[in-house]
């Protein structure tokens, strides 16, 4: 037995499939008829919400299923595993896998939840908010203590209300809201939006310590070439937009004026790491004399048609922390396999990253998760194995597993 | 002495800045009142070209400045080092720096010269790309032979104008073509295109031996994160359509169906490769049985709409060779300072990298190119050392420089 426990992993990056009843029974009842429901008719399982008919998809249920299978076509609760829809299950898969906790993404409302944002009607989108995040704390979580890190969605269009709902979750145990690796693309403030939206909720994630996490494709869109392009392009691509976020982030002085919020950039991957923080920096120390000032360009004729004084935010220069300082204390790089990035771990930072399973996706590496995890990081210590494997969630997400079963 | 000279490098990416005789003097008589040129009133150096008139950029000609006089704002020529316009300048500075041979790109038609393609009259935004190409060829890179590689430009628009301006380029010495990183956002066929625009240029370049230069801003856009992001966020992630691009090509089966092909990443950097790959082999792998499939996805519920048979490119599997291998035979990754890349050149290939300078903007190493490539590469072999250094660059572009001098 070594001083470290290597045998149980902590993934920080896994997905519930909702199950037909979780916004019947936890709306109140007065937004019932309108919460979103599902349909069984003719073997075709389908959940209605706010005038839209939405099906399930078989890459979010591909757990246990061979490569061959896999297909975006839906499929029934019937053809799922189990563990897809119900905690119980859910935890015996867990348990064959050594996974001794797992912090679960929605499904429906997609990985950041902006589908009850878009709903016209604030009150039923807020109840429908509020009922997954009791479902998932109360019920999911709640069915096995110490094997979910609970994670809550938040309203996007308010930051107060975004704020309250983060202390509220809070008091019943939520550990980290999943947030949009991007927002302008979901037509919702950026991070640098002069009216700082996102000030109420990044002040109520600093004061009751819940890290934000941003999953790849949570911007409900993905990198592409062109519109031509196969679908292989933006699929492979996907994680250019936990670059851009890391990116985004860095440059934007959130962490300068939030100096205990934390950001995981969930199933983002890690081998990318070194590369951008190297050039996020080198463009602040060549670039800093014209790129920190306010710059109006015309990029047609390459004119300058207005520059301004160097920015500030609320008087601070944003640039005056390295990039790679800012994100070894804020940000942590999560990913499921990434050979390269675990062959450098030394120079991302061992306190740094975060290991994921990503059931019951298709990337997620159930049931062979340990086995793969200690090969990824055969070439670590086992301080950083122990960092990666564990230690490092329980000490960003505040969380404190149950013991390992026997 | 070693085997090999590590003394001297050849620098795959550096630019000129168009004297302003380039076009009036290379284009035939009858479109000399259209081709661009240069007035000088009160000071202000102005490019004409129809109907819009283009300043300098201080970006384009910062070599010899101090960080703190960075600045977009324009330069004369008689601020800027000579070595920027006059190619008997321009070799001096190479001695100084090391550099045994250089590879121009071109300014004012931008990186891939697609200011004479927007030209609605076809005839003149030929001649004016015929023009920069025999200036190029026979007086820059003419006043000193075996110093520079001539890298000429193409129209864009006609696939099989391109091809005959590469055999004509090719006959007076040319040795590659510079090319956009993606061409869909200017407006011109992707890689996919059915009608297979790009086919008779790529087999003009196959037969002539020239590689494709992709140079990072050359698709006249930058990845962004919102409207308000500032300036220095896609200043910043400019490289990242590099990793687009090569995606792009890799999965495009371009280069199952022209075998000779060589696409080269200009400015594109190299600590990212690995992990791209990586990422381009897993999804193939992974994620073949649906993702290599035609079809049609609604993304706003994530239904189906409609699935049909596997993509084929002429008959052949696109994925039929995986992207690493792909890359290993076709892609020269090009990079001026990179200290991830650089310690991960086993895991890319020696094979697959080439230096550059980027002389005369704002990232170039002059005038101590040679210090900091021996730094970077200070744990390689010397043969490793020598691919990188010199020999790739001779091979890829077929290119014998001329003696260092004494």
């Amino acid at each position: 037995m070594t001083e470290y426990d290597l045998d149980w992993i902590i993934s920080v990056d896994d997905h519930v499939i909702e199950p037909p009843h979780v916004w019947q029974e936890y709306v109140p009842a007065k937004f019932r008829d309108r919460a979103p429901r599902m349909t069984f008719d003719d073997g075709a399982e389908l959940w209605h919400w706010d005038g839209k008919v939405y099906p399930t998809s078989g890459m979010n249920a591909a757990a246990g299923r061979d490569r061959e299978q896999f297909s975006p076509l839906p499929l029934t609760y019937e053809e799922m595993r189990p563990g897809c829809y119900d905690p119980k299950a859910r935890v015996e898969d867990m348990d064959r896998d050594h996974v001794l906790a797992s912090m679960p993404f929605p499904t429906f409302p997609r990985f950041a939840g902006p589908l009850f944002s878009e709903c016209a009607d604030r009150d039923l989108g807020l109840a429908c908010i509020q009922a997954y995040n009791n479902w998932m704390i109360d019920e999911w979580c709640g069915s096995a203590p110490g094997r979910f890190i609970p994670l809550v969605v938040v309203p996007l269009w308010d930051g107060h209300l975004a704020a309250q709902e983060v202390e509220r979750c809070a008091a019943k145990g939520a550990k980290a809201i999943t947030f949009p690796e991007l927002t302008a693309p979901l037509g919702l403030p950026s991070l640098h939006d002069p009216n700082r939206h996102w000030d109420p909720l990044f002040a109520a994630l600093q004061d009751t310590g819940m890290p934000v996490c941003t999953h790849i494709g949570s911007s409900s869109q993905l990198p592409t070439t062109a519109p031509d392009a196969p679908l292989i392009v933006p699929t492979a691509m996907a994680v250019m937009n936990s670059q851009l976020a890391c990116a985004d982030w860095l440059y934007s002085g959130v962490f300068l004026r939030f100096p205990d919020l934390k950001l995981c950039l969930s199933e983002g991957g890690i081998g990318w790491i070194p590369y951008i923080l190297e050039r996020l920096d080198h463009v602040v120390e060549t670039q800093r004399a014209w790129v920190t000032k306010k710059m109006e360009l015309d990029f047609s004729t390459g004119s300058v048609v207005q520059m301004g004084d160097a920015v500030h935010v609320d008087g601070m220069d944003p640039y005056a922390v390295l990039p790679s300082q800012l994100f070894r204390d804020h940000v942590y790089g999560c990913f499921i396999q990434d050979e390269y990035g675990a062959a450098n771990i030394d120079r991302i930072g061992a306190r740094n990253i975060m290991i994921e399973v990503d059931y019951p996706h298709t990337d997620c590496t159930w049931p062979n998760s340990l086995e793969i995890a200690h090969r990824a990081l055969a070439g670590c210590t086992d301080e950083q194995q122990w960092l990666i494997l564990q230690g490092n969630a329980r000490r960003v997400f505040d969380f404190e597993p149950a013991a390992p079963p026997a």
